[in-house]
């Protein structure tokens, strides 16, 4: 039995093409065919074979005099084989096991150690083949019970019967496991009086083997390797064993699984830890899909050996003097797909639906929307709205049933908290931005009022309705000089109305248009006038509590009393200089005069001097609570992804870093008492403008012709509801999101439209969908499969489309109207600060901000990102500084009196991104951003990227597979 | 030719052990030896064997036709190959290079690659080996040009003339260098009119070839790798040349580097990126170390193919499934050692000296001056003294010859810029801590006295002599009550004299019983300690600049002025609540009343009234302040390690990170112009304290017995020195620095005891040797390798070990005493600020930190610790709150009366370490701590570690290869 490795056969090297493995084409009947699994399903992920998965397990035979430092205190004497002259050997299990990927029993620390990619060392694959290649391969072998496996794995012509009745001993003998600091015994004389203890193995310590049962899904099954070293041995032993029906091995497998394979590699102790080494190989095997299908199908000793080559031909080959093969490798983010290692031969053959994927064609996963049928023209008015509709009607009673389900409790509770802080912090920011008509209690009803009804009527009923920041920024520009909240109403009518033909004319299929350049100039531009106005506003408010210097004339503050008489006797001042502080005092009650000013007027007299209206410390008070809510907020989102605490904590005070934040700056406003601005509610439920009831008349002092001169600003509005509600829309419906029920981007708009007028005529702010908000709604109602291998992330199943957790969210949230005198306690600086915070977050996570952090980067320190591998740096940098320049000119023009076309301006950056295409390629364009439509179209299908990209066509997988395919939130101001 | 793998040769598997590769048995006379590097030297590091290194490259030959994304615009059209019906070809060069680690070109970004660890699969290497199995391998080729090397490798059977002058005419064709974003063009059709523009594929982009050429040391040499497919090919060739003497290759090799290698591997368009791929193969053997010094010695094609097979034996292998062939895995930390690659036998042969390192004895490396003669007794009074005094008297004229290197001017300048920040920190503290009798003119003067003299006469020079945390902490305990100055100055003379007691009786050799433990407690109870009292300071100072609450009664300051006659016209205050503030007034002068303080007072009058004292806002501010200091020294502090800014520029912010902080802290402090309390300077060169000259009396108004008395207080601050001296000794001397001249541990301890009467007696500060800024001094004089491959990290050569840093250092701190005026603008805030970041730097470093970490990580989430592989998780928490109770209770006693005995309790910690053994097995202690010295001795040479540890055997190197050994600070309270 001469060993035959992979490639020997094609010694005639031009001959044979590299793309069909040997062990492909020579292998037997069995192996003929490739796993069905990725063949018979068009789905583009990863799909398991389905063949049930393995769990494999790794145990050897151990003596105290192989390893001095294992003591079994736990198991009587007995039960170490006496095998005459030889030690005492016992069998120890487990020390190693395999789901995906390796895990070793770290024996003195008694626990398992993190799960990382088993490597090997080549020749002890290369020894395992050799041998099984003479050892003894059972297939289908009829054994039920470990006693007759034992029987019939023992029936080897080499050894002895007594031999064999050792070895049978050996297997049938309860297997031993490693205890607590085995080493502290037997190394060090000193044997601690610690008696046996239960074992903790499992998942995490304090788990049991129980628990990790639970990880594997019904019908997984159990694959045992025993190898190692065994004194009274002459000749090594190789055993492979396939059993018929899968057996429970008894204490062999630490979780009850049913075994299907059973694999024994012994030999005598001459080869160290070889023996060890090849059991590791035979579980790496074993634990491999492709060698599972081909094995589950093996009918001889051939096909075994052949799907051993198969998988020699795939490995991957580190060279020894550039890495440690004791190196852990932790488990990649993503693996690598079961379906790339097909033969090409296989993946083409199958047509269109089977192709692998090309990188260009994954990057496209996001724009698919351009295909959808919700995104093509019907060519009819209102074509498109009566099509939503009509898909979204069919889905409806199942967008209640599909609620039942405990995670929606908890994502109500985090979207309802989400949903009161933005209400909270909006409203704060409300008086300012529409000079004080409105308020926290009209963010509250207006969001419970249009959230209720936009969850129950709108096509995407993930999204979650907010004021948002680019109208905030908006309606702040408006001219309030006139009777501000009749303008107002007639700007939301006209909005309805522009609203209404762009649902009419279908225009929401021009959101292709909107590529990423669009979306994140938007979101950029947004972002900085979010962190603009936050640290504005502070600095506006140390000009309202100024501080005091050394020297400025603010000191004092008299309290004046008037005469008894009524007759105020003053003395004006002498000095030219303090002429306007003409201070008097009443003679007679000078004593007093040094009283505080809320005192000085409780006791009838009028506090005068320069000091009496400074408040002191205040300025500096308030950037303390601004930087705490700022940095506690960002410190909070840190710890969900830092090692510390369980999970759910850790994701508690990330979900929630906003409250929190909040809440521990009002503990310390209350705790020093200080007279810092608080956030303004009314006392009771009215309209926080004074005297006015709530509904808005509809021209009050304004003139007539003001209702017509609002379509302009409506029109402008109109754009910038149109791009705020389309991008949300773009992005929620994104590929990678896996929604089953459609999106509904032109009834969406309808909804935003009829709600307009509504909130305009009762003075409630103007609402939209929110990115941030709804894209949290979406990942609170994730699907994720349960039972994952140790290593692997959860995959990702889809997303619980309904409608009842935005309805109880929104429904809690007009209930909380009347938290609003609890509010007045929030100090306003705390809610400059989470707005700062909410700048900072959505502008740090945009391309754009990494393009412009790379600007600052050396080229040799630069991160491996995947437009950097296909792009010139120098292009990289032009892209950037077009944006940066686009940037400045938005930032310009929001500076001057024009800033209100803002919008317009905006719509520009799609005219901008048109233009782009003359100073970029397509293939530059492609990595930096994404196609246009028409360009797409005249791309050839078989894709861009293949043919072009060189050294690239072997790179850009491993790239995808260290950037996870999450949802990247690039327009995160809500 | 049958491919022949190893392996193969010992199908008697239990005959063949697996540390003997048949590789290094079966070969040639020419590698029958293993190189000799590594056998011929006693040293542990990894030594690259004497040949000189290599440089490979890989070239394919091109044609437009295979690539259409390839243009060569820079070349005439006549350039490319016109080969009849083929389509035209050209040779391209560079695409691929590797030093140590492979880059490739990235066509599309027009730059090389990140370096990454090459992986390749392993058909690609088993077809390497039969292609040149059975292909012209030429051994001392002595070809003396490119021309004639062209010539012998053409000259093979199997090619017709024709083909070998085709095949002739492609090697000596200039080859063409891929330019920039070659797929603008043929692909889309829109041929940008970028005309050819000059290379820079250097190192990073904007350099040249040449300064790559910088990074080899001289006499480096080259491998060339050509593969590809050639379309008039019939036969692939394979060709593998050894040049008798190097030969420069013209343009084919990026680098003007004389070639040693030559590897062609071609054949007919059949494989795909077959040959592509041999030729990476190929590339990684020759980069191989031990493949180069096998395959410089063969003397057959037996040889090469031995060689390959012995680099087969000893590659790591990845499964498939769970690796994607195509991920870059970066580079590792540390490379794995070329030595340890040897085959066990030979190692063991050599002796003790070869031996390799067990990861016990790395561990140990650490305590390896436990067997230093510096910390052998020798049983004479003083013996220790003399030994250390005959020992650097020899290295004495080195220790300024040494310091003639540009390296040292730039430490001169860090470590003045950091010795003056800490004696502004120290001596803004200095104030606090002696009651005023000292201040930051005594620091300076201090640090400049006592730091020149230690640099000129000490043990181990490269020690900064500084306040200390410690020593600060114990004076603030002592009792200021008496007449402190003279009292102080007989503390210092009485440790003078126990410190020389402790000098004559070699004490210091006891440090060998400071382990982890006791240095870690020490570390962290000074640095909470620190933490402490910045933050208690902060809110003292709050105190003392209240915080003016609405509604508290001090509002208003009148401005009262005598009577014209003198006498004062006063109005008792009728009101009982106010009589302590009698305010009146000349009634004349009324208008005046309310002149803020300084304004009042300058015309004569007294500010009288509640307001008078308090200074608003500078509460917050000073806050502020604070938080400013530390936040940003912190965030400095981290840029060192970001990908931002050149290195030159990262480094300098790192390093200056608290100068920075404490500027911007004034200049924000300067722009706003608060009263915040400064730091207190005398306007003169005299002493803080008004009224004592610069010598103090002996005994000024203290009684007579003081002097005696003062004895227990310095016995107590002997402990302290003699442990603040000694750990910083015992970590400076670390094995992991290198140091050449010795310690001296005795000598040094003389030297602070002399200096310390000389400073009593001056009433400077009392100065020990500082942890932090000494080994900050050491890292700033490192020597590394220059000449570094892409993707190693610079390899450590020694320390500058000199005295003239450190002389430099104390002159400019000496001249600095005139900047001293300046200093007054600084606020004392930042400085507490810097103080915190001091503490939290100083306790973040220690190890101790780590684990109570650990507590609030779940299990799962754990990082790999070395530790946590070995001992179980609950004996780690054990130790952890062993070590917490201890920290506890000493800062219970710290907080007592008893206060100032804590020196002794710190001692304690010993005792407490020793008692550990009782509970802790030394298993256990020795990776949680390190052995004491007796228990170290009862340990058998052969090391603890290697039979015990089990599953870990394997792994333990592959943790010290992700950590790296630079030095961990772990005192670092200076």
């Amino acid at each position: 039995t001469e060993m035959k490795l992979p490639g020997q056969e094609e010694s005639d090297l031009s001959s044979a093409s590299e793309n069909v493995p040997t062990g492909e084409l020579d292998s037997g009947p069995g192996s003929g065919l490739s796993p069905d699994g990725p063949l018979d399903t068009d789905s583009r992920e990863l799909e398991v074979p389905k063949d049930p998965p393995l769990f494999i397990q790794g145990s050897e035979p151990l003596g105290p005099q192989l390893h001095p430092c294992l003591t079994f205190p736990d198991s009587p004497a007995s039960s170490l084989l006496d095998l005459g002259e030889m030690p005492p050997v016992t069998l120890t299990a487990p020390l190693t096991r395999w789901v995906l990927f390796e895990e070793k029993l770290e024996v003195g620390a008694d626990r398992w150690s993190a799960p990382h990619v088993p490597t090997v060392a080549l020749p002890s694959l290369q020894k395992l083949r050799s041998l099984l290649a003479k050892g003894l391969v059972l297939l289908d072998c009829p054994a039920l019970s470990l006693q007759e496996l034992a029987e019939q794995v023992t029936r080897v012509e080499s050894l002895s019967p007594e031999l064999r009745g050792k070895l049978k001993a050996l297997l049938l003998q309860r297997p031993q496991h490693l205890i607590q600091t085995p080493c502290t015994s037997p190394c060090w004389g000193k044997r601690p009086s610690l008696g046996p203890r239960p074992k903790s193995l499992g998942w995490e310590d304090p788990r049991s083997p129980l628990t990790f049962l639970q990880k594997f899904p019904a019908g997984a099954e159990a694959g045992a390797v025993l190898a190692g070293q065994l004194g009274f041995l002459e000749q090594p032993l190789g055993v492979f064993v396939r059993l018929q029906d899968p057996v429970v091995l008894g204490p062999l497998i630490e979780v009850p699984l049913p075994s299907r394979f059973f694999c024994l590699l012994l030999g005598p102790p001459t080869l160290g830890r070889g023996y060890h080494e090849m059991g590791r190989a035979a579980a790496i095997l074993l634990s491999d899909l492709q060698f599972q299908w081909r094995v589950r199908r093996a009918s001889s000793l051939h096909d075994l050996l052949a799907a051993l080559d198969a998988f020699l031909e795939e490995v991957t080959v580190l060279p020894p003097g550039r890495w440690d093969p004791t190196a852990r490798i932790p488990p990649p983010k993503r693996l690598p797909s079961e379906h790339k290692r097909l033969p090409s031969q296989l993946r083409l053959a199958k047509g269109p639906s089977l192709r692998r994927r090309t990188p260009a064609e994954d990057r496209h996963g996001r724009r698919q929307h351009a295909a959808n049928p919700e995104l093509r023209r019907t060519g009819r008015l209102f074509g498109g709205l009566v099509q939503d509709v009509r898909r979204k009607a069919s889905w409806y009673p199942s967008d209640f049933l599909d609620a039942l389900h405990p995670q929606c409790f908890s994502a109500v509770l985090y979207i309802y908290l989400a949903t009161i802080t933005n209400a909270i912090t909006f409203g704060g920011l409300l008086g300012e931005a529409t000079d004080g008509a409105q308020g926290v209690l009209e963010s509250f009803l207006g969001t419970a009022v249009t959230g209720a009804a936009f969850c129950l009527t709108a096509g995407q009923p993930l999204t979650i309705l907010s004021s948002t920041g680019p109208v905030l920024v908006f309606e702040r520009l408006l001219d309030h000089s006139l009777d501000y909240l009749p303008f107002r109403l007639w700007v939301g009518i006209w909005v309805a109305i522009f609203c209404l033909v762009l649902v009419a004319t279908e225009a929401s299929v021009l959101v292709r248009y909107f590529t990423r350049f669009t979306e994140e100039g938007f979101c950029a531009l947004i972002s900085l006038i979010f962190i603009y106005d936050a640290v504005g506003k502070m600095l506006t408010l140390t000009r309202a509590y100024p501080i005091q210097r050394p020297g400025s004339p603010t000191y004092g503050c008299l309290c004046q009393y008037p005469d008894p008489g009524g007759n105020e006797s003053q003395r004006t001042s002498t000095n030219p200089k303090d002429r306007d502080d003409i201070l008097s005092m009443d003679l007679g009650l000078v004593n007093a005069s040094l009283l505080p000013p809320p005192e000085c007027a409780q006791r009838g007299g009028h506090p005068r001097g320069p000091g009496c209206h400074t408040v002191p410390d205040i300025a500096f008070f308030s950037i303390l609570l601004f930087l705490t809510s700022f940095l506690f907020a960002m410190a909070l989102k840190h710890v969900k992804t830092s090692r510390f605490f369980p999970s759910v904590v850790r994701k508690m005070l990330g979900d929630f870093s906003s409250v929190l934040a909040i809440l521990l700056g009002c503990g310390l406003d209350a705790f020093l008492g200080l007279a810092t601005p608080k956030l303004m509610v009314p006392r009771e439920f009215k309209p926080t403008l004074p005297g006015r009831g709530w509904l808005v008349s509809p021209f009050g002092a304004n003139p007539w012709w003001l209702s017509v001169a609002a379509a302009l600003p409506a029109l402008l509005l109109t754009i910038l509801i149109f791009m705020d509600q389309q991008i949300t829309g773009v992005i929620l419906n994104r590929a990678e999101y896996r929604l089953r029920k459609g999106a509904g981007f032109h009834l969406d708009l309808f909804c935003v439209a009829v709600l307009m007028p509504l909130t305009s005529a009762l003075g409630l702010p103007w609402y939209v969908s929110a990115t941030v908000i709804s894209l949290a709604h979406m990942d609170s109602l994730r699907r994720e499969s349960r039972a994952c291998a140790p290593g692997e992330a959860p995959s990702f199943l889809g997303i619980r489309e309904q409608r009842l957790t935005g309805l109880a969210v929104f429904i809690l949230t007009g209930i909380s109207i009347f938290l609003a005198p609890i509010l007045k306690f929030i100090p306003v600086p705390l809610l400059y600060g989470i707005f700062l915070y909410m700048g900072v977050t959505a502008i740090s996570s945009i391309q754009f901000t990494k393009r412009v952090q790379l600007l600052l980067i050396p080229a040799k320190h630069q991160p491996d990102l995947l437009f950097l591998r296909h792009v010139p740096l120098s292009r990289v940098h032009l892209f950037t500084a077009i944006q940066l320049a686009c940037l400045g000119l938005l930032w310009i023009i929001k500076s001057t009196p024009a800033a209100i076309i803002f919008p317009i301006m905006l719509l520009g950056l799609v005219g901008v991104r048109k233009a782009l295409e003359w100073v970029f390629s397509p293939q530059e364009l492609l990595w930096l951003d994404e196609l246009m439509p028409e360009k797409e179209r005249s791309i050839p299908e078989s894709g861009v990227e293949p043919e072009c990209s060189f050294s690239g066509s072997d790179s850009e997988d491993s790239e995808l597979m260290y950037q996870p395919k999450a949802p990247e939130i690039n327009i995160s101001v809500n």
